[in-house]
This record gives structure tokens, C-alpha cells and sequence, in this order.
């Protein structure tokens, strides 16, 4: 008998089980009997529930690409901002008003908590948008109304109403303005159903809303307390005991505390939901807000459109990271760097097989891939329909089994690339390949990298580029100025050239400019190859040579020697390669 | 009425849903009015499917100590390799097992396809271990049968059944070896049911079960096809149609293709399964496997003990970290950067009050906090559980509203520090705060950290520090090795120093070491505060002086400047402070 599992000694008994908290039973549920068919209304919240998670927050012009790129993509209802409770929100919907950003088919939407003065800022916030969602919300967990708020169930639902109140007298103040209206009972997860459908029920009472003219309600995971079959529950529950269903749209705005916020969504509009709040990649508080682009490319691998285009997610995946300034995982679904990569050889020899019978059939029926059904293993989409390529992913997978170019460079020789240099290095792997054939062997690769990025060092006589480093000295003096004196082969003739800077490498190039070398340094990086101030370091600089822009790289067990180093091979690639067209 | 979402262009109509493929239905579905109540049986693959999806594939060191782990947390079942196809994991399973280093109570698990020479080496692989599981599988699919194997039905089952007749003789060879069996119809979602069925049920045949010496069945997701109400009503159909119930443990194995592993697997369970494998963070091939840290924490926090020690999970994540040499997500649920942290407001103001509810308790009731339930706003678990404070969380998000210390050094000042060097200098400011009281404003932040690390520079007189540096020359001579005489004020005093060294760093060392400074450089990082040759750098130098071990930051033009002036903050910093007990 295989040996039982142990106790670990963690302290258990501190918390409850969710349905002791919340109990309710709807055993004749019909959601699991049902599958999606089509898109839900999808809302944004980015700019707000995202934006509010961040270390470093948005500045207004990142606000305004993440807002752009919302739009492009196919999103109508984006939640831009919590304008009555930070400057900077109500500055930026200001913008999008005032600068006629918003187009006519998109609706902004705008968060503010249940007091008077919030209330007012937020609609002085939205005056002139053609359309506008308010989105109102008080707290209603059992938890919120003991320790945060000392109010009963009357309390909190008087807070509700009064803000419901307000907002449709307020509405008279603005009547350029279509208004709509959200609101939320947050922390619904933790809060129980009767009050949840009460609460919303004499919400909508005071809103009056119509078929034609509907108020959204929307059920919080603020915190994600159970498996996802039972938000499901809860909302299929929440959707037989709301009244005005024909006036109401039910809106669901998952969180991940549980790892589970995908599926609570995906479950959820089984249950007879509307339409789905979340971020792109899941940011969001702690865990985040549900992904939208797993639950928008979910339904694209279903056949379902998602009304939301994906076909650049790269793009969408920069974007996004530059915008929250948080990396995107490289497991993330559908978007993360590995997930379209097989390292294992019986993966990759099923997912030759399935491209050999696309191409198959491609050629027998004359069709396009696009009008064939999709079928290679391990790969649930094409990667082609989100902007990557089959060459690309075969390749990288072919040249080691083990991964790709800049994979196969920090593995084996500990080189960190930049992004750029990644991509600039790519394309000289495939010019090698496509002009030579075949794959590429992880010696090939290096034996390609050393060629193109490394000069030969020391005063070795080499034929690689017009520059070979010899040797320098450095003097830094008291207020920052550097002077340097540099021993380089100039053609194979020794040379000394002098210069001053902000800095070796800022010197160096001011050196380098007696011999008619036009360099700047756009960017660098460097790293350790491993621990100890004896260590060999890279270094990387991004330089811009005449008009060209490349990339030169340095190893040395000096940081100094590895940045000249970097400059001169950026320089002596400029001058061997041929300028692009 | 709000616009309505367009067609995104994208190519929906190569994708087939889900139950268009592999239709079957079960109307009288159990699995969702169940609920949780125990651990299930897990297994972790780490070391098997986790490592073959790596960029860099565990070294045998990273191996061991992933071993370790998984013991010391308390898995008793681990896939410790695929022994027949690497060599790597051949020799690993050897040593675990000459070595004398699987406890008694843990059985490992190794991984096989039916292939006769194959299954031969795995059984060499385990011969002398006390028991193990030899878990053998082939791909069922539609798909796989039809592009990979080009073999029907019966093919695919004789290949099975081969290997287990092949197993049965086999086991006899080694009868100090107690053999368990596992069997994985790999691709398991992509098979029509009652295949998946009739396969098993043939194997189980062959291996003859029993209620005290069971065998598996693992049910993989191998690509994750559908949202996970359907991987649950197929696991309980499996289990309606399994035979010998009794001597079969139902195994899961999701993959997380659509975000919704951690959900497959817990309502697989409901379902009926008794066993989950997966890997620590959910490592694993693409999207990776089922997270074992989630499913774990999603355990203790409705109050089951997941029989598996989660309460350091930092510690637990580092070694995951550097075992898969792949970080950890900020955003991961319960291990991420991110999880315990509030930046909104009203959630800070929430979390502050739950607090204070919960000190109320202690003090009136006289028990501890982990005798009473927990209860804070935002806050799914206390994170003491898990090795983390609430001081911590309190106080990093009151400092600014917007983030902790190395947030907003990163924000504010454009310092990237590495994460030893966080730590280190979050204790310096907790030691500040918890002397002077109150909370740390970002200004005063910048205001500690520039006390504790940065001297004057240039000579400028200050009593910051035993040295301040002045100037200095370096002479990088052909063949690597670097001259420096540094001018530097020595309790005010001038004085010029020499050294040499691979490198500038390790000329200045050893020019330190002429005034009787014992330091050595551990750990060294590097980085632009901006872009261009002339931008200032930040240099990080984590440096043993004595017996002590300190980080060290200099900001200079130069970044050679930048790094002996980091070296000298280290140095000084050792004179300064007083040593630890």
C-alpha cells in the first residue's frame, strides 16, 4: 500500500468552509447543461480596476494607449477611471471628453462609491460624453457591514438608495448625456443571496430601468471564497430572484484569488449572465480581474467569435505590459512566450505529423487553411491566427529540442539578451537558414552569434571588422569627467585615439568620432555571467551608426573592456553590412 | 441603447466546440452538489513533466533539491523522471535510489511509453528501490490515432496492452521492488469516451488490480479542450463506466491551456477522482500543469488541510524559482509578489479595520489569532500562514497609497534593486520605523535609503563613512587584466591606493585590501537609470566584509564610478554598523 499523506501542522481550523458561510442549495440548476455560444457584452476595466492594482500607475499617456488599444481591439464599454476619488482619473476622462477621443460607438464607464459628494464629482466628470455608464457600489458582505461599515442590512441598503436617488436627479443636470447605470453590492461573494437580490432589486426600483433603457447589475467576485460551480450557482440563483429581468443586464466581474476567476466567468455566463468585466492578461487587484483575453480566445478556439480581435496579440501583449509596467507570465494562456512551444521530442514529432497533414490537405482540397478545421496536436489554435508564425515555432523548436535562440544563448553561454537584440539576432538566424537550409544546431547558433556579434579581442589579427580593441586606459576625475585613451587596430594598423565623457563608454565614443565614426549610444544593458568581481561580464549597446540602428556586444571580465567592446562591434557591423534598402 | 460588440475578422470557423468533437452527455450529473471535504492523493510530476518543459532542464543539483523539497513539503507520490528516453533522468533515478535518498514513506513514480525496449530500461531504472510506480501511457486521441499512429481502435489498444503483459513479466525480475502501475490514456480530452473506457478497462485487466494493491488511472487534460464542468461530467461518466472501481485510484492530470486547470481539477475531484498530479506553480509543458501550490492553498482556506506544508512559501517558491530557473508571476495566486497587498484606499482602510476587529478579539476572548476564525477584508487567508507578516502588509502599503519600498524606489528614483538587496533595506526601514513610529513617506523613504547607502561622492567632506571616493585611473592592459589607483579620503585624510585585477571591481578589491579592508564581491548588478552613453547608472554590489555580508549601491555617470562607490557604500556600511549578535 502506497503510504498515506500526513497532516501538515498548518493551522486549518482558523477558517470556514464557504458554504457554512453562505449557505444556499439550487439543486435543479441548468448550467452545466449548457454550452456558450456566443460572445458576451464584454467591459474593460483596465483603466480603473487595473489601473488602481499597479505599483507604478498609469500616467496619462500610458492611459491614453491602453484606452486606444481597448478600442481597437473591438471593446464598446470601457471603465475609465474612478474620477470622484483621484485628480488624475478625473483629469483623463476630462480628456477623452474634451479632445473628442471617445468614438461615437464606444461607452465610458465610471466607478464611485455610495456618498453625495462622490456621486456629484463623478457626473461633473462625465458632462458632454454622448453616453456614459455610472457605476455605483456599497459593500454587502456579511464581513463589510460588521467590521468595516456597523450597519444592518437596512443601513447598507439605505446607502444604495440614496445613491440611486441622487444619481437620477443628477441626471437632469446633464441632458447632453445619455446616462446608463451599473451598480455593484461589492464583496458579493461574501455576502448572502437573499440580501444580494434584495439589495438589487430595490436598487433597480429607484433607477426605473426599461427594456430599452437598461441598468446593468453587477456581481462581484470582489474576493474569489469558493469553487467556480458555485458562483455559478449563486448567479443562476441571483438571475430566478431578480425582478425586471427583461430591464436588467447581469454583469459578472470575477476575481482569481482562488486560480479559478476563468472558470468562474466561463461557468457564471453559463448561468445566464450578460457580460463580463476583467483586464487584459488578468491585472487587477492581488490576483487580478478575470483575463479577458483567455475568456475572448477560449471562445475564438470554439469557433465562437469573441467580437474582440486578437490577431496581433504580441502587439496587444507590449502594449499592455508597457502600459501596467507588469511582465506577462511566460505560461500565460494564449499570450505567454512558451505556450505555442513544445520541448518535449514526442510533442514535436506529433506537431510535425499534424502540420504535414494540414499541408496535405491544403493540397488536396485546394482550400486555404483557414477554410480547413484545425487539427495538430498540442497545439489547440493555429498560432498563426494570433500574429505567430508555424516556420517560427518549428524552427525554435528544431534547432536543440530544448528551446529557442535567445533560450539556447542564456542556457548554454549565460548571454541575457535584450528584447531588441533577441529580435535583431532572430533575423540573422533566419537569413542563415533560409539562404542555407536545413536546421540549426545549438553549435551552428553560436558559431553564427560569435561571427556576427563578437569581434575577435586583444589585438588577435582578424579579418572580422575594421576595429579590433587592443587595450585602454581610463582616468575619472573629481567632478564626473572622464578621459580615455584607447589602443585599437584600425584595419589591422595600431591606433590611438583619446576623448573625454560622462563616462568610459560616453568617452569612448567621443574618441571614436576623431576617426570619422559617427556613433550614439541608444541603449545598454549589461550582466554578471556569474557571481564575484572576478567574473566575465556582457555587455550589450544598442548604437545608432550613421543612420542604421544595431546592436554590438562585449564579453570581457571587465565591464569596462565589455561596453567598449559592445560599441566597437555594433560599429564594425554597421560597416560590414550593407545598409537595408 | 449601448452599441453592440462587431465581428472581429479572426478565423473562427476552423475550430470545432467541444461537443461537436467528443459528444456525450450526462444529465444526471452528481458532481455539483458536492462539495470538498479532504485532500486528495496528489503527485507531484516536477521533476517529469514540469522539467521536460523547461528552457533549461534541471542540472542534477537542481533535481536533488526539487526532490527535497517535494519530501520535506510532504508529497509521498513524485514522478522523478522519464528514465527511458534521457540519460539525465536515468542517472537521477539511480541516484535517488543508491544513494539511499527516498525516505520509506514516498514512492516515486517513472514515466514510460509502451514500447518494449522503453519499458525494459524503466524497469532497469528502478531496480532496488523499495516501491515505485511505472506509469505507462499511449495517445488516444481522434486526432493522434489519425496523423500520428495511422492505427484504429484496436491498434491503439494492442499498444497498450503489450506494455502491460510486458510490465507484468518485468516486475518479476526485480522482486525486492514493490511495483505499483499507472496508465495515462494521453490525450485523454481528445478522446471519444467510451475508447477512453474500453482501453482501461483492457489494461486493468491485464495488470489484475486489487482493493489492496490498486492501480492507477490517470485521466489526463492533456490539452485542456472545454471549461471544466465538461472535464468533470466526463470524470464521473469514466468512473460510472470504470470496472473494478474498487482496486483503481482515478488520477487527474490537467494542463492548463484555457486558464481553468486549477478549476478542472477541483471539480474533477468532486466528480469523483481521487488522486491530482501536478507541479509547484504550475509548472509544466506550454501553459503548464495543474498548480499544485494553488489547488494546496485552495484547500486551507475553506479549512482542509491539504496535507501539505505550505507555511513558507517563499522559501518554497525561491526553490521553485531556482530549480525551473522560471520566476513566479507577481499576480500568482497565494505566492505571488502582489496577492497580500492592497493599494486601493477603501481596501488598505477595510483590510485596517478587520485588523483591529481581529486584536479586539484576542484581547477579549484570551485566545490566540490562530484560535479564532479568521476574518479580514481582501484578506482570503491570514499571510502569517504562509511566512508572511501583517506589518508588512500594513505598513508597505501605507507608506505611499501606491506600493512598498522597492516600488517606489523603482518608481520615484528609477532603482531597480536586486531582490536580496529589498530585503535588506526593508529591515533597515522597519528597524527606522519601528524606533522613530509612525509611517514613511515616500520622501522620508528616499531619505533613509540615501543615509544608509549612498556617500557623498567626489570628495566632498562628510562623516557619512569611513572612505569617501575622489578619483581614480584604470589601465586595461592587452591580455585582461585591469590597473587602478584610486584617490580616495580615508577618515577625511587622503590617500591613493593600487591594485590589479580581472577586471575593475577586482582591482579595487585588491587595492582596498592594502589598507587592511577584508572584502570580497558576491553578487554584482548593473543598470541605466535612463537610455543613452551619457545616462547615469545605478550599480548593486553585494559584498562579504569580515564575516559580515552587505549591499553596497553607488549612482554614477561612470559605471565603473558607480560600482566602486557601490563597493565602498558596502564597506563602509560593515564599519558603521554595529555587528549582529
Amino acid at each position: 500500500m502506497i503510504h498515506p499523506q500526513q497532516p501538515s501542522g498548518m493551522p486549518v481550523a482558523k477558517y470556514v468552509p464557504f458554504q457554512d458561510q453562505i449557505p444556499f442549495a439550487l439543486p435543479d440548476r441548468t448550467w452545466p447543461t449548457r454550452v456558450i455560444e456566443q460572445a458576451p457584452r464584454w467591459c474593460a476595466v483596465d483603466l480603473r480596476d487595473g489601473n488602481q492594482a499597479l505599483i507604478d500607475p498609469m500616467s496619462p499617456d500610458r492611459k491614453k494607449r491602453m484606452f486606444e488599444l481597448l478600442v481597437r481591439m473591438g471593446y464598446k464599454e470601457i471603465e475609465v477611471g474612478f474620477p470622484s476619488a483621484s485628480q488624475t482619473d478625473f483629469d483623463f476622462v476630462r480628456m477623452l471628453i474634451e479632445d473628442d477621443m471617445i468614438p461615437d460607438d464606444v461607452t465610458i464607464q465610471v466607478l464611485t462609491q455610495c456618498r453625495d459628494h462622490l456621486v456629484e464629482r463623478t457626473f461633473d466628470s462625465i458632462r458632454g460624453a454622448k453616453q456614459a455608464i455610472v457605476h455605483f457600489y456599497n459593500s454587502t458582505s456579511i464581513l463589510q457591514r460588521r467590521v468595516v461599515f456597523g450597519l444592518d442590512q437596512d443601513g447598507i441598503v439605505d446607502i444604495a438608495l440614496q445613491a440611486a436617488r441622487l444619481c437620477r436627479k443628477l441626471e437632469e443636470t446633464i441632458p447632453d448625456t445619455t446616462v446608463y447605470y451599473e451598480y455593484s453590492p461589492e464583496s458579493y461573494t461574501g455576502t448572502e443571496l437573499e440580501f444580494a437580490v434584495r439589495i438589487c432589486n430595490e436598487v433597480a426600483d429607484v433607477i426605473d430601468p426599461t427594456p430599452d433603457h437598461k441598468m446593468i447589475i453587477n456581481l462581484p467576485a470582489t474576493v474569489e471564497m469558493a469553487t467556480p460551480n458555485v458562483y455559478a450557482d449563486s448567479i443562476e440563483w441571483m438571475i430566478r430572484h431578480l425582478e425586471r429581468r427583461d430591464s436588467i443586464v447581469v454583469s459578472l466581474h470575477p476575481h482569481n484569488d482562488r486560480g479559478t476567476g476563468v472558470a468562474a466567468a466561463e461557468l457564471g455566463y453559463l448561468a445566464g449572465a450578460d457580460r463580463i468585466e476583467g483586464c487584459l492578461f488578468g491585472n487587477g487587484e492581488r490576483t487580478g480581474n478575470v483575463d479577458l483575453v483567455t475568456l475572448g480566445m477560449n471562445l475564438f478556439s470554439q469557433g465562437i467569435d469573441p467580437q474582440i480581435d486578437f490577431s496581433d496579440l504580441d502587439e496587444i501583449r507590449r502594449t499592455v505590459e508597457h502600459c501596467n509596467q507588469l511582465p506577462v507570465g511566460e505560461r500565460h494562456p494564449w499570450g505567454g512566450d512558451l505556450v505555442f512551444t513544445a520541448f518535449s521530442g514526442s510533442h514535436q514529432d506529433a506537431i510535425k505529423k499534424g502540420f504535414e497533414d494540414m499541408e496535405r490537405q491544403v493540397a488536396s482540397s485546394g482550400k486555404s487553411i483557414n477554410e480547413l478545421v484545425w487539427g495538430v496536436p498540442y497545439l489547440p489554435i493555429d498560432p498563426h491566427d494570433v500574429g505567430r508564425s508555424y516556420e517560427a515555432v518549428v524552427r525554435v523548436n528544431s534547432q536543440s529540442g530544448k528551446g529557442g535562440v535567445a533560450y539556447l544563448l542564456k542556457a548554454e553561454h549565460q548571454l541575457d539578451l535584450p528584447r531588441r537584440l533577441q529580435i535583431e539576432f532572430s533575423g540573422v538566424v533566419q537569413a542563415k537558414t533560409d539562404s542555407e537550409g536545413g536546421e540549426v544546431s545549438a553549435a551552428e547558433l553560436w558559431t553564427i552569434f560569435q561571427d556576427e556579434y563578437l569581434p575577435a579581442v586583444d589585438g588577435a589579427v582578424n579579418s572580422w571588422g575594421r576595429f579590433t580593441p587592443v587595450s585602454h586606459s581610463l582616468i575619472s576625475e573629481q567632478g564626473g569627467v572622464d578621459k580615455i585613451s584607447a589602443s585599437m587596430l584600425d584595419n589591422g594598423q595600431e591606433v590611438v585615439i583619446e576623448g573625454t565623457g560622462n563616462g568610459p563608454i560616453a568617452a569612448f565614443v567621443d574618441a571614436l568620432s576623431t576617426l570619422g565614426v559617427d556613433v550614439r549610444v541608444l541603449d545598454y544593458a549589461e550582466h554578471a555571467l556569474s557571481a564575484g568581481g572576478d567574473a566575465r561580464a556582457a555587455a550589450y549597446v544598442e548604437c545608432a551608426v550613421g543612420d542604421r540602428v544595431l546592436w554590438g556586444v562585449g564579453l570581457h571580465s571587465s565591464i569596462v573592456k565589455a561596453s567598449l567592446t559592445a560599441v566597437l562591434s555594433a560599429v564594425n557591423r554597421a560597416e560590414r553590412i550593407a545598409p537595408t534598402e
